[in-house]
């Protein structure tokens, strides 16, 4: 397919969230991308025009509902459903789509694990060992030739990114990582709870699901691959008035005879010629406004006034990088197009 | 220039505004465009990332003093240089050069409106009759044969795309326009001032400027061309806390005969393929969000329960649509590039 | 009651909403007050510091549903009750008690426009009559003497203490009134909306309820009695991303005669003295944050570019003066309090 | 003087900064204060309204310059000034004034410590055995008979309250203490700087002053002391795009033996009958919102998922508790007044 001018042709499921607005956003200047369906049950029958005024300029086919699907003619199948009823419904997709699928459904490797931290059974074990996980730039070979790809968490994507190198490479201990994420709203979906409205969200900021959050175990999976070692991690998550944007601050302890200027090192050669993480030089500091709305992440390291110790800084765009930008460079891996394909656009500040 | 896939080569005057990097922003994704000059008196020598870290992902020549520029290999200049400095340094460029001016020095046909608005006299009178108003979808044909051609003001864009068309048309009283406008704290530039601080602007609002800001001159000149007769308008700006964002409320009183559908109507048939502009169907009401990031403006038409009056709306994002993004579509227009190049970013929501 | 130091015993009913919630947070520092009772029905048998934890050091009556309380012990009660749902639970309450209703439910007298605008009869006609407008500046006499007291939207707030006289005084064309209305998310209360959420509402704004909010009717009526006949007012409101304040900037025609200064005046005349409402100086501009947290409300008068015409400015916080201020304010007014107690908290600026 | 109802008269020095106004807005309802006295040399012959139009009700003395202030008769003043600038002052103030800094100035005891962080040698180090550190809930009995009283920063304020108990009752590991702050941009003052415009803090994150922020010493020295052996801890704090608010989430070792459930225990019984500092029951989480405006701090304690480690949250309003408030509380213990007395307004939400 690669080869030829043809379009892709794709069909998103919960089309009438965040994250499917966002993929139909970048997705609407991918030169080779055509959104031939849209799904989403709570609104079948509208144009997403509706939902979402900000994309009625696009000629967009209007939604339907996920059983009324036909995906023979598709191409591609990206999954923004709600974590619990993903599983069945890919698990029925025909094997000749593409599926990329941006809920937690398929992330975690071992079904007990799921099972433990969302509450039900695993509803299609035996498809989880298929699914790749798909952080792009640690995956890249294995998302090349996967069927159906598991898009990390936006945290996740934020903490490995910044973690797992240097986890792997022994530069840090593993067992005493602390993680303390901060998140803008929009990561909490546009599912409407008294919580996420504007005047309990703005002018404040709190931390939420403390020592329980989903995406800890997640982390925790890809970071003891990276250690030979299981581990735990801290993993603590603060609401920010902000509507996009993730940062984490991650507090380790270096490993003997590694220094700040290690790390840094390290992490340079890791992502060398990536065209999406950026390791920034010593004393410049990230912020999430360099990255707002771009597929972008940006990584730091300090070293601390404690001795043996370093802080790391990671931020990206939830929406993007965080989830539905990276599924699309997933997409564009996995069909053999250039990676960066309708992910340049640069980011938007102020 | 146009039948070819050589790189128009650019140059910014003005980099270090927030006009100035919304132009590179756009720039660095139009297939066409070529960033080959940037000037910014106070940071001449840095790179731009300096003062712009979002931008650091592209390759661009350092930041230099706008004296020390060679023009001789390049083909245009934008210019977003604060008001009152930009007329003598336009007039000194070389003449093959196509000029975009997005400061106001060259807005107002009258060198003498000029003078009583800004206090000072116009520099460059001589240039004035060349200077072109750049609202495209107004000025189309002469903008494709300028080259100077002066950006409007991002309230005058706003208010003249909802408002020429039904001053022109005969449809509403052009005596008795009021125009309640509201901006995002962008639109006051980076200049560093104590009202524009975080924490004087966030969980707030007020009206500024009352009676006195510039660009109702501007709004007045357009809209008596259109009316054939000169006229005031009342124009109020607010500021409100957000980056991005412009919306007018305009309250008119429709002519005798004419009905808010009527309007509506005028102004579909203006705007009818217009890539930009969209009016909006009865009972859709646009928001800033709507727009965020893009170069769409929305209007939208509403009967007042006063009977004979209407309420009509127009939303854009000031640093596109209402600076940068048209800066842009008259260069394409300037150059026989198809006029959406480099603009079709969807907007950014949330 | 007034003469001695007996505590005021207090009911709040509706105490989980906004305005419930900062009815309390008044209260708490009222040096006469004590709320002895809290209805809200969804939330039975819970403390309101488990609804509201910024009240959590107070201590309370649990909350109960409305039909459990038992009001014989008890003097003032306030109504922050859904419009509605008030008419008949008022007019169920003892007779001995003072009751001051937030809701919307008593501000129009003819109970047909109340039937035109809310949807359903009027559930206590035989009440209405009765009920005296809150507008505490212009009822001041009344509100004393009365038993019911039905306070003013926040919307008619700002605009009648800046209108009322100017109409009144016949020193604007009472025919001519056009009110732009800007407030921040709390007017909309704690009613769990998609339309509220952080996401939607941060870095945007737009207008609603275009030509049918129900503000307006409640405005014309005041303005009506004020000009000895019906006239009707353009009045649109916008939402702003911010929690708290309210601005109205109002677009009037002078009479014939009249200046600027001349409306300045008259404002100042009639709030000289008073402790809550300001004139401000020529050439001073209200912002919402002057006011945020007081009861207070900000006056402004600007001459416009077009002759004949003023622009005129009106702050206050909605939840404050708007609301749950004002309805202190009457209560201390009908128990012969001084006006001024339990209300003189500085605004909270920035 | 506490006997008797004589006004306290008070002189602010530095009132024109945010903390300035916050002094004086809750001095405002203070029933024994008195403002007598302003100073802000940048600011001097102005009324204090016409830089802080919210304070526009009140009547108060115009600013001056601090070299013409009049002590004579005044019986206490607030220092607001920048750090560096105060020792000087201070040390030449009349010796019957009772002095609360709210500078940077006496925090440090060891006056070594304070030129290694400021960049300059103590000005007043004769006076500096005399200042009382203004903790005040830790150092009550010191501050009633103190004559000058450093008060502590926000985020030490935040941290100390939080910390302080834990490590003097040996629950945690005092050497491995991790502090991740978050605050408003209130903080950073009204100084006018490009960082803290607007835009380039809404709708953002970021950390700043990594490994160098100058609250981590006087957080240290506390902590030593309270240790009985010096220590370093990682503090890095973060700005937040909201006004008013700080929040700590602190990462602990608990020391053998020790729950979570025993450092809750312990802060509970430390602030047992405090009127500002409440422990929160297990699971209830503390958010900025809950305290904005108010002098309280809220603490909790969580269990980690991790063994052996706990996770603490404490919050304040930083211009209150954290500068003006805690200073005002520290006034009313130095006078003998009720140590309540004037800061009783409960947190303004929304």
């Amino acid at each position: 397919m690669s080869t030829t001018d043809k379009k892709v042709r794709i069909g998103v499921m919960g089309a009438s969230g965040y994250t499917g607005a966002d993929l139909v956003r970048l997705l609407a200047t991918h030169p080779r991308a055509e959104v031939r369906l849209l799904t989403a049950n709570a609104h079948a029958g509208k144009p997403l025009a509706e939902v979402y005024p900000h994309l009625g300029s696009l000629d967009l086919p209007a939604m339907i509902r996920v059983e009324e699907a036909d995906w023979s003619e598709l191409d591609v199948a990206f999954c923004g459903l709600p974590h619990g009823t993903t599983q069945e419904i890919i698990a029925a997709l025909p094997t000749h789509l593409k599926v990329i699928d941006l809920s937690a459904d398929f992330r975690l490797r071992d079904p007990q694990v799921y099972a433990q931290w969302y509450g039900h059974e695993h509803r299609a074990p035996a498809l989880q060992p298929e699914a790749v996980y798909g952080l792009t730039e640690h995956y890249r070979d294995a998302i090349r030739g996967a069927r159906l790809v598991a898009c990390p968490g936006c945290y996740p994507t934020a903490a490995l990114l910044l973690l797992r190198p240097l986890v792997a490479g022994g530069l840090i201990e593993a067992g005493d990582i602390i993680i303390d994420a901060k998140s803008g709203a929009s990561g909490s979906g546009r599912s409407v709870k008294e919580s996420m409205l504007f005047c309990e969200v703005a002018e404040a900021m709190h931390p939420y699901n403390i020592a329980s959050h989903r995406h800890a175990p997640e982390i925790e999976q890809e970071l003891s691959l990276a250690a030979g070692a299981d581990l735990l991690v801290n993993f603590t998550a603060h609401l920010v008035p902000m509507n996009r944007g993730e940062l984490i601050t991650a507090y380790v302890r270096l490993d003997k005879g590694a220094s700040a200027a290690d790390l840094r090192g390290a992490l340079s050669e890791t992502y060398a010629g990536e065209p999406f993480v950026r390791v920034l030089p010593e004393g410049s500091v990230p912020g999430t406004r360099h990255v707002r709305g771009s597929n972008q992440c940006l990584l730091a390291v300090f070293a601390d006034r404690v001795p043996g110790r370093a802080i790391l800084v990671s931020t990206l765009d939830n929406l993007v990088k965080g989830s539905s930008g990276q599924a699309i460079q997933n997409m564009n891996l996995m069909l053999g197009l250039p990676e960066t394909m309708g992910l340049e656009q640069q980011p938007l500040f102020p």
